[in-house]
């Protein structure tokens, strides 16, 4: 007897997540490559060209002085991106005094990423206060940093608010420092280019960058994105490999998503840049409007910087619209939490609010 | 003007994969599930469901005393597997004397991802040779560990002659020592269950294993597969996941793919057992004709165990082979290595052989 076909859960009623329905042409070539892997580029030579691509379009977003030879690699997403960051400044460290390992200082608003790369990297994580708007606190980075510094981390876009953190000033502390700089912009990097946030290489000394195709790119999972200035932060993570014909591997998996890979490129190509800028428009009217609603019905909102809308709902409410099929999750602070992807429709929200005024009574 | 589609490679000439062209029912649900995110189980539940049942086939596989409640997850691959399994081992040991850190004891033999896993983790790697045979020499395992060992890496299925390591002998060892016992058969735990090797956790006391749906399970990338007889092994590797609905996060990576979770599932359920028993007999049959093929045309040929087989063919012949259009890599002593995945066919060998035969003229 068949079994039924388990089918993927539609994502009308999710808010919650950092991902979105792929465009069309990025499910078709992600179709096309599923059984590729860019791990193995002397074997799959067509995924290893698109990968190239993939990496010159991302380094155009992100403002690389050259994206034509931008030294990156498509993750298997934002996670991947930050621990590579972080071991490459570890490994590039020139060491420091005693037998004191190196550490790195991020802003507790850095998403949890982080706290994985110091378990596993060895490392000292040293998390630092934000200020009253949710951003990075330079004074306390500052006071942070030493000597055995490998790594100062900026986000622009964080995972609960969606704030930037001054990254400039983060750049200059991070060089008075003698450590390297690396921005979190895995949700951000698709939206920013729209903004006059500074974040990319071109406003600051940002050493490497998390910028990630599944998330605001509308590419299919898995396609993160690290970029970085020069070769040498990827020369730093290379091991050799053997019985593959091809030289060494920066890349912390093996075998890779050729699906990610071709579907991120199919992706880059449909959308930059018209497509992004009214993506991320339409995703700012969502979330200001969002925000307008929530405060008119008396909850404390934080006010929206990037796409992404957080208010302090509360505890039974929060519950009663799981309930209610609505995929919603929340900030460390307990606050409901809205990520306006591109599949979030105004409709979406009005229905969102209606089961909200409901539940309300 | 439309670009044209980049098409993937045919897999007509490839012989030196580890991965393979999916079943298609794997490939159809791999596309269904393109925009799931299995790391996060509180939104996307359907493909939550799908990694239990995923695990609980792997289980079943690999002789899990318990498959229903066996721990694991699907990984991107089987280097993060492997680093996972490391890193439980790091995580666990209780710490050695002085300030000295763990070490990992493996065989020469096994795979580069265990390098990855030392360099990233920060723990010594103790490679010890392998035998006449290639396998792992249990007296030099033996004097190798100490009592800051962590792990005993035995391989079953190594990359380069497709050898499997005495298992019991050394969770033997790893036993007497007070390490724990990973199991590399990324690459061989579709084909083993077919032979009388003990690799399994029902053949002896092995903690953690890998194996690989993406490989001869037929699944598309990327879809690897780390187990664990004990649920210890992976809250050892557990951090705290804010703004998910969901308490902590056990995998190196945090988005993880919807398609590679979908498509194990399918190819698993589609396979196991007969069609994979067919497969890995179909395999061996290939690669016993492929050697005895080449041993008649006078090269030295290391005698296939599990379907693979290397030969020592002249560095000349090897680069026309490539220039041919043959996707064939060498061993680190530089022999030919061709894998006889589900894909290869005798035609295909016959074909590879025209070639070869054309070549010595």
């Amino acid at each position: 007897m068949q079994r039924p076909e388990p089918e993927p859960q539609s994502f009308d009623r999710v808010l919650s997540s950092m991902c979105t329905e792929p465009h069309p042409d990025a499910r078709a070539a992600a179709e096309r490559f599923l059984a590729a892997n860019p791990g193995d580029p002397a074997t799959y030579e067509t995924v290893a060209a698109l990968e190239e691509r993939a990496v010159e379009r991302l380094a155009t977003l992100a403002d690389h002085p050259t994206p034509s030879d931008a030294a990156g690699y498509v993750t298997s997403g934002g996670t991947e991106a930050n621990v590579q960051a972080v071991r490459s400044a570890r490994n590039r460290h020139d060491g420091g005094r005693d037998d004191r390992g190196v550490n790195v200082v991020a802003p507790e608003s850095a998403h949890f990423s982080f706290t994985k790369a110091a378990e596993l990297l060895d490392v000292e994580l040293r998390t630092v206060p934000v200020d009253d708007d949710y951003r990075a606190d330079t004074d306390a980075v500052a006071a942070a940093v030493d000597d055995v510094t490998a790594l100062v981390v900026g986000v622009a876009g964080t995972t609960e608010y969606g704030r930037v953190d001054p990254i400039p000033e983060l750049a200059a502390i991070a060089a008075e420092a003698g450590a390297r700089l690396h921005v979190d912009a895995a949700w951000g990097g698709f939206v920013l280019p729209f903004t006059d946030h500074d974040w990319s290489f071109a406003d600051a000394a940002v050493d490497t960058l998390t910028i990630d195709p599944h998330k605001f790119g509308q590419a299919p999972v898995p396609a993160g994105g690290l970029l970085a200035r020069e070769d040498a932060a990827l020369d730093a993570l290379a091991v050799d490999t053997p019985y593959l014909e091809s030289r060494s591997q920066a890349t912390l998996t093996g075998t890779r998503s050729g699906a990610g890979v071709a579907g991120a490129v199919a992706a880059m190509d449909a959308l930059w840049p018209d497509g992004y800028r009214e993506a991320a428009e339409r995703a700012a009217d969502h979330a200001d409007w969002l925000a307008a609603e929530l405060a008119d019905r008396g909850y404390d909102v934080v006010e929206p910087e990037l796409p992404l809308v957080a208010a302090a709902v509360p505890e039974s409410e929060f519950a009663a619209l799981r309930d209610a099929g609505w995929k919603v999750s929340r900030t460390g602070a307990g606050e409901l939490r809205v990520v306006c992807m591109p599949h979030v429709t105004r409709s979406t929200l009005r229905a969102f609010l209606d089961d909200l005024d409901r539940i309300r009574g």
